[in-house]
Formats: structure tokens, sequence, C-alpha cells
């Protein structure tokens, strides 16, 4: 019986059983940030690689309420995108997650929607990017071991064309090979890690900094979102 | 026995029974829109519609503590407002329901009353509205398909004569065919759709984007709240 | 064994069995206050009259965590302030719970320590009150029945000396017989209502409009906060 | 079997059975912290002696989810910071909490991450603290008893030389023998007390405060976080 549910993807192949299932937590974590109001209004969209070889990306399906949401409502798809598990559609920006866990090699990806990333997408867009420095909050990004560190929040042109706004992230993580995420302008913000656990925390991080520098903003009128 | 509690509307007649019973998510919505603040002290109504034919809405009896709110605290209202089932007071603004219902063919009308909506619905009155424009969260409201899209919310004053008040949501509904939601000043935002997913969805939206539209008006002298 | 736990307050005598325990659900309440931010770090207390005669009233313990009460925390007071019921202290405040109850006759006090309550009783002090006008809000608090009102929140300087403070709060309930509440400055908000659900639903609202009026005068050079 | 689980600590000894476990409530105070978003992002770090003859403080281990931290993510440590009981490895800044613990003697050592406390001792660094006066909830601190008090927080300069920084954080507990705690430049606040309900409070009245202290100066051009 769960035998059938397992290979219900490709019809007619028996889908391989992967050992991981990334669904039921990411669905946990994706409750819990709608309670923070980053996913509201069934924005965002939280993905995991289930297997590299062959590819499979868990991804949730596209206009779900995030504060209900169960595994089952997740889809995998493969390298191109196309669905191979699951009945439902995925993500409008799967082609982004799908960058993303290919050129960092990342396991899960994280796109949220918050008050705070959003203003300072505004605010940050004629710098393309925003500068983050000196927090201790920074050490808890991978490779960091010093709060003296100065991390470059790349921002991007927002764009309905997604092959194209693919194809723009690839190239600014190559030109940013050690962003920790990016924000799209007037949208939202990537992030991702090797696990879920990291993700997690990376997005935990630049959430909490982009707080802090958007309410720090207001205070100091010659810089950032007041631009 | 469950027949004598269905049939409990009008006296002497045995109410319909409809097939669609929304007050049990209508409470949940409602608890959950009280702890993010949206309905403190009271305050907001929702409703839904039960059937078209005959017309029967659902709302909530008025003076409620929406944190508690329970399925059975709803009562039902043709088309006049009268109740036809239930023993509460149907919420004093249920023939503003009744327009949205009737002229936008919403099948869930929310009306709740958050800071942020409240702060600009009278830093905004002198315009009549504001507009949203360029914001990706502006795609999951009906009809939308791009970030580049211009959204009219516009502002009516507010009025303790329902009647007069019910008649300018109308003409002002059909003034502006497109929007998704309208505010009444120093008062809340009032939104709506086919269903109650898409309702709240659009809620969620549109009080996040006041939220964004608040925040970043502290920070813009020329724009917004400061008026 | 029930009747023994009853009867603890007066050694000697067994205590009047009365009807109505408020307890349990004032512990509730705090606990959801608490939630908010409105009871941190111990402050704040909750109080309902018990019985008018012989008068006796409920009052929160000093000193505990409001976000983990519980009904047994509450010691019950007569109208000197002395316990007649329970084994804890009363709460420092009591005798200003006490003034509350017996000028407004009100059935339940509550007197939180929120942010904005903070903010604006220091904003304003040299006023000895603010001004809250025109908000649909306003409606929710007894006896009104429009937005188009303008209501007085008193501010009171802060004073250790609570017989002095209490008769301070006496002459300005008695100067302002028409106030929902009162602010004490730099220190927090007391409300009242004639039971616990209005008294809840008064204590949300005033939070509520001060947290609008809060966030708006950051806007607006010329009022409020800014002082 | 409890038996050797609660030996663990020494190989070839068996480790002191202290009667007093911290651990679990610890960790439900982190969780309700994280909840409040002064945790997120796995950082910061709890502690708490669990006894003074022989030294052993059970602290959180490196690197955890605050938001599901369970009794058994801890570790204890003798004066010297060396595991005692446990298989993590201690929090990087277990030598701050070791001072904290010798020279104020404090039985509970909190270091939280807000967004305040990080905008605010950012603000005011250049001061090296900043003064809260004439609040009510400053009676909360521990001898305290009256509103008109000034406490003076010091902020030092963050440092990733933890011993460097621990002998820095010494110096100035002894140099302001007063204080209820201190902040760390860009990094966060740390607070104590004689027990965990104590230290508990401390933290609670001290973010409390230093929210409106932000809050309000963003109002005031001549004060604080402006600087």
């Amino acid at each position: 019986m769960s035998t059938s549910r397992k290979s219900a993807g490709k019809p007619g192949k028996t889908a391989p059983r992967f050992a991981f299932k990334p669904e039921m937590q990411l669905a946990k974590l994706a409750r819990s940030c709608y309670e923070r109001g980053w996913l509201l209004g069934t924005s965002g969209n939280l993905s995991a690689v289930v297997s590299r070889k062959p590819f499979c990306l868990a991804i949730t399906s596209t206009g779900l309420d995030k504060g209900a949401l169960t595994a089952d409502q997740f889809v995998r798809v493969d390298a191109s995108g196309s669905v191979v598990h699951g009945t439902g559609k995925p993500s409008a920006e799967t082609a982004l997650h799908l960058v993303v866990a290919r050129v960092r090699q990342a396991g899960t990806v994280l796109h949220t929607h918050s008050v705070w990333s959003t203003i300072l997408s505004e605010g940050h867009a004629k710098d393309r990017g925003l500068w983050v420095e000196g927090y201790e909050m920074l050490k808890g990004l991978k490779g960091l071991t010093s709060h003296q560190h100065r991390e470059w929040l790349p921002i991007l042109e927002n764009d309905q064309d997604i092959p194209k706004l693919a194809h723009h992230v690839e190239s600014v993580m190559k030109e940013h090979p050690r962003a920790h995420g990016f924000l799209l302008r007037k949208h939202g913000l990537y992030t991702w890690g090797d696990n879920l656990s990291e993700a997690k925390r990376h997005l935990e991080i630049l959430e909490f900094l982009l707080e802090v520098l958007g309410r720090t903003a207001f205070a100091e009128p010659s810089t950032g979102a007041r631009g």
C-alpha cells in the first residue's frame, strides 16, 4: 500500500525510494515562518534537495497557505523543473531554487517575504545591494568566525520573466560567491544552507539583521532606507 | 435533535439545510487574526455567503471577543440583513458586508482593525485613497499576474449612519471595480474573496503592504502618513 | 476536603462561599497579556470584585511571573486591603485597585505595562493627559456609540507613596468621571470594566489606540511623543 | 540504567548527584525567548550554577536552535570551563558566564540577542553605556525599591578573543557593582540573577526598557540611537 504511494511520481516507473524525506520538516519551518509574518498571503516558497543523483528537489506547490502547510503539499521536480512526484503545480519560482541548489550546492533553499526585507530591498535598490558589517550575528553565517566581517547582500531587480531572472540570479551568485543570500527588489529574501538547519539559521540571522538595519536607518538620516 | 437546532432560524419554518457551513473556518480565522492584533477589543467582523438562492450570509454577532470566537457565535441573515438563523444580534456593519457580497459577488468578506491600516487610513485620507505599486506581494491579489501593477486602495470617511455608509461603499466599489479592498478612515480595512482562502490571502497581502508602506513613510518625509 | 480549602482565609472562621470565582479567568487573561508583552518582568496586576457585601477583591499576589500565573496565586482582600483568603502578599498597588473598584464601581481592574503606554505616558506628561479622538475603536468603550468622540486619558505622576497616589487617583477619577482609564507616568495603564470581558475589551482598545498614537507621533513632528 | 546516564560526565568516576537540575527550566525559557525573537539563528546562551562546591555550571552547547532546545542539549562545566558532564561542546562564551557566576555570585546567567539591544549597543557605544532612569519597571531589578533610580547599563566593545573579553567583563562588573546587566556592542545583552526566575525577570525588564528607549529615541533627535 505504502509502496504505491511512494512510486506515484512517474507513471509506469518505480520512483527511487529516497531515504531523505525533507517535506515534513520544511512544512513545520514554513508554519513557524508564517507565524513570524515572513510568509503571509501564500507568499514565499521552500525547497530541499532530496537526492543529487538523480537530481530531485522537493518544493512547495504554488499558491498555498503557509500557515497550514503540510508535507503532502510539496512536489518533487527534476533538474529541469519537471514534476517527478506529487500532484500540485510547483512554485513559479522553482527555477530560482534550482539555480541556487546547483550553483551553491545548497541542500535547502528558503524564500521569504518579510516587511523589513521588502523595505530594505527598495531602500538600497539603487546600490544593487547593502552592506551588513560588524554584527556578532554574522558569525552564524557559514564560514564566518568573527563579527569583523563585511557581508554584501545583493539586490536584484524583480522580474516576472523567471528564466531571465534565474539567469540574473546565477550571474550575481557567481559574482558574489561568498554571499549567503540575496534580495529581490520589493519582493523578498532568498537564502540557503547545506541542510535545513543551516538554511533556517541563515534565514533567521539575515531577517534579524535586516530588521536591525531597517530600524536603525530611520534614526540616521544619511543612511539606508531613506535613500 | 440536531434537526431542531438546524431549523432554529425561522420559527414555524424549516430552514434550508445548506451543505456549506463556513462558521467554523471563519471562527478559526478570527482567532488567528486576533493573535496578530487585527481584531482586538471585539473589533471587526467576518462573513461568508452560505447560499445565493435564497441569499444567506453567516456573520459574526456583535460585540464578541474575537480571540475566543466559536462557530455558534455567528448568525445567518438574509439579503435585507434580517436574522434567519441563530440567536445573536448581527454585527452593526452587516449592511456593508451585504453590499460587498452583492456588488463584488464575494463569498467571504473580512473587516479588520489593524494599527497600520488605522494609521494609513488617516494619513492618506485627504487623497481619498492610496496607491500600492510594484510589490511582488500584489501578485497574490485575484486577477493580477505581475508586480508591475498600481493598486488603488480607496479610503472612505467613517460614518455611524450605516445605510448612508453602505451607499457610499457601493458607489466607491462601482467607481473602482478592480479594487481588492477599501479603508474606512480611522477605522479599518475591508477586503473579500470568492471564498475564505482567497479572502484570507487578500487580507494578509493588504495588511502586509500597509505595514510596509507605513514603516517606509516614516523614513520618507515627502510621502504618506506624515501628510 | 475541598471545604477546608475554601475556608482557609480567616483562621477560626468559615469564609463566605462566594459563587463567583474570577481567579481562573484572570490568570488566563494575565498569561495572554504577558504573551503580548504587556506584563513582562512580573509587572502589572489584575483584580476582580468577588462580592460587594461584604466587600471582597481577588488580586494577584506581588512579584509573580504573569506568563505562568495560576488561579491559586491570587489573594482575596477586604475593603481595607487586608488579606481574607490566600497566603501570598497582595500586590503593592492594591490600594489603587480598591479606589477604582469603589469610585468606578468596577468589577474588574487591569493594570498593564506596555511599551507604548510607557512611552506616551512620558511624552504627554507635561499635559497631564492625552486626547484620543475620532477613532472607530473608541466605540468599544462603555457608553460610547460613535467614533465622533474625544476621550481624555489622564496621566498622573508616578509615586511610591501608594496611599498618596491612591488619593491622587481618586481625585483624578472624580475630576474626569467619563474616563475609561489613566496612565501613570513612565509606569503603565490602568483600565477597568463592569466585568472581566468589558475590562479586557477596554484594555485592548486603549493599548491599540496608544500604539496607533505612538506610531503616528513619530511621523508628525508637532505632536505627541516628540514633545 | 538511569544511574549510568547520571554518571556519564567523568569517565571512570561517579559524577556527584546534584539535587538541582536546572536544564529543563532553562530549555523552556530558551524556547520562549526564541519565540520573542531574542535568540534567533542559534544566537545566545543560558547557564545556571548547579553547585558551588564543587563548582559546576550547566550551559547550552554551542550552535543549537534555541526554538527547539531540550534539557539534554546542555553540558556541565567546572570553574575552568572544562566539560564534566554531557557530550556537546559548551558555548564559545562560557568564560563570560563563568565570570558573571563568580563575580556576581549569580545562579543563572542569560545572554540574548534582541533587535533593540543590538541597536542601542551601537547607538550608545561612544558613551560606553546608557542610562535608564525613572521607569517603574526598574523596581523589578534586585535591590531597587523605587522608580526614582538611575541605572547604568555598561556597553563593552565586542571581541572574539574570549579570555580578553572575559577580563574586560570582570573589570567592568567590578567598576559598576550595582549594574544588573551589560551590553556587548553590536552583539547583545547579558543579565543574571540569584536564580532562574530572578534572571528571567531581569531579562524581561531590561529588554522592555531597551525597547522603550529605542522607540523613544527615534522621536527625540537629541538622544540615543541617532548619535
